[in-house]
């Protein structure tokens, strides 16, 4: 009876590894490979394509795009590509197979940002060491649900507790860790590595235990696409009313929320909040709109002013809310851009308008643009100067 | 200025739109559409392509594949096709273009199955009702990590805890919900749909609330793939150590783990363990390694024996343990199996050792096989009977 079963599951394994062969060219290709001096070979099993190319995010973007290379077709059918030595970091990718889209079917690692699902792996020696899952101790990452009276609604947010948290007596500081526009509860998870991020430099040494509260700063949506009574539709990257000072003046309903269910201090020394793009405009807004409870505020290629063509009272008199978080103090207001991001200009009126109001910011400029390579840098860099 | 970052946003999606309408055929393209009838239409963008088929879990499957079917091309290079009306559940589906397998570009949803990635929905109007996310207090679930000594290894585990846990005061009793092979702490939320099913169920009043917990049950792992210090590799169906004593052995290590941490009703009426494949077959030995720990057993379309061809003294001779556990008493010990499983006859063969010993069971045959849909049914059906 035992061979009996032995030989079914041998068969049924030989079954699946068959078909996974001819459809998708044999379970012995390993693409991506990613070798020790950084170079990386990726492999595509495509005998009758013509031509077949590959797009990565270490390649330069035009109209916001990565370039394309061509790989070349080998025995078998199998076409490769070998990167030159990639600067460590996490990357995406896809292959174009005759002028159509495809995924890697040999990378079962895939994120979805906005609307689109791609491919990504790991190059460590850098600081992509510290987007991997590490043998450190690790975080708890919870997805659950808080009420927000303000918008009236139930909302899924994501929360990471840091390594010892349940075991401990201690209270902790929170860091608020906003998605930008076509992002969600999830992004900074995925596509940020938030919680690699955390478990990495807190076993370091190099940041103190923190609980990170990933909230939803679209403020129509209860979750991220997939996750409300929505069901599974397409996401989409414009949504209304998330520059309208609405999420802005429901986020005291998220405070509450964190400040009434675990273990922090709650007191502005203990308090951060930082975001990227439209959540570094959110971090900006909600810390002047509450000027005298964040202590740590980051700005990662913030935005500064709404997307609407009409002006709202809420962002065209920020000096008076700016003047009073200047006056209470603040310890840390720090500022990440890059020097080719779309949003440049308006951070260098921005720094203007700080330093007229003598609010004192720290300001690092980095190469590239309004990517995700720059905002798990800013968030890496960030972390370390909070709650000291 | 405002202006000029609303033309940068604007200009910078309309870039985005035009790749993607290039490289995957246009935003409008709604895929898969879900028709009240339960039809489902699915479109693909491939105006060069010479030949274009689907291949989805609704079709009947042969040698363990689903079949395919061709889609028809229309204008602009669309190809569609339309089911007939489908059966209320979840399903996954590719397709395959000139004999190339491509995921569906206008469908972020995909779930991971050991090393395939395939896209999904839901048809409704039926017990898919039961995996969508509905207007319902939702649970929270956590990704967290325990020791467990008697493997050497601090490992990751999945856990539910239902709607009100956070807030309430009670204690809860605990289902143990364990995957099959390939599988890891992931498989049960995934594929199963487990927060969902228990959501639902709770909210209609069906089933009691409870903590689920979902462990590792592969031993040489210390979590799911890419949730490791291993990184990002290519999952095996096979794991070494999966089915040779030791995951039941070390299976008290979970338990002290999760009555340690969560308030729970530690007894036995309190305690439920199932799962699937692999998982029904550690649930089977669990259970009567620990003749007096579960008051309720669910095996789903389980293994009975171990896959190794030498025999191991830990499954040899399960007689004594078993007559312990029948004399120690169980409330429900519950078995699902489909009528085409290549593990049904190995069932017919342990019902006849549990009747020889007297042990009662409760034994539900299915129309199917060795599947995620029996097996979401079996949990739907499973989760009602417990802690009466």
């Amino acid at each position: 009876m035992k061979k009996l079963i032995f030989i079914a599951a041998a068969l049924l394994t030989m079954h699946i590894s068959q078909a996974q062969q001819a459809l998708w060219g044999g379970a012995n290709i390993i693409s991506p490979e990613i070798k020790n001096d950084n170079t990386v070979t990726f492999r595509f099993v495509a005998p009758n394509a013509k031509e077949v190319k590959i797009s990565g995010e270490w390649m330069p973007a035009e109209n916001w795009q990565p370039g394309s290379t061509l790989m070349t077709k080998g025995d078998s059918g199998v076409w490769t590509y070998t990167t030159a030595a990639l600067t460590s970091d996490l990357y995406s990718y896809y292959f174009i197979v005759d002028g159509l889209k495809c995924s890697d079917p040999n990378n079962v690692y895939q994120i979805r940002d906005v609307a689109t699902v791609a491919n990504v792996f790991i190059v460590g020696n850098g600081k992509g060491d510290l987007y991997k899952v590490n043998k450190v101790p690790h975080g708890s990452v919870t997805r659950r649900w808080y009420d927000s009276p303000s918008l009236g609604l139930t909302r899924r947010i994501t929360i990471y507790t840091p390594p010892g948290y349940e075991t401990s007596k201690q209270s902790y500081p929170v860091l608020y860790l906003l998605h930008g526009m076509g992002g969600d509860e999830e992004a900074w998870i995925a596509l940020g590595r938030a919680s690699q991020i955390l478990d990495n430099l807190i076993a370091q040494g190099k940041a103190k235990p923190m609980i990170v509260v990933m909230p939803n700063g679209n403020v129509v949506q209860e979750a991220a696409p997939g996750e409300s009574s929505l069901g599974m539709y397409k996401p989409n990257f414009f949504l209304p009313n998330s520059m309208d000072g609405k999420f802005e003046t429901s986020f005291k309903d998220i405070i509450k929320f964190v400040e009434s269910s675990y273990r922090v201090k709650a007191e502005k020394g203990s308090r951060a909040i930082c975001g990227l793009s439209m959540g570094g405009f959110h971090s900006l807004h909600v810390s002047r709109t509450y000027p005298n409870t964040f202590d740590y505020v980051g700005l990662f290629s913030a935005a500064v002013n709404p997307l609407a063509k009409e002006p709202i009272p809420f962002y065209s008199d920020i000096d008076v809310t700016l003047k009073k978080q200047k006056e209470n103090g603040c310890k840390l207001y720090w500022i990440g851009m890059g020097k080719t991001d779309f949003l440049y200009k308006d951070m260098v009126d921005y720094r203007a308008k700080l330093d007229a109001i003598g609010l004192k910011y720290t300001y690092v400029e980095t190469e590239g643009g309004h990517v995700w390579t720059n905002w798990r840098v800013y968030l890496s860099e960030f972390v370390p100067l909070l709650f000291k």
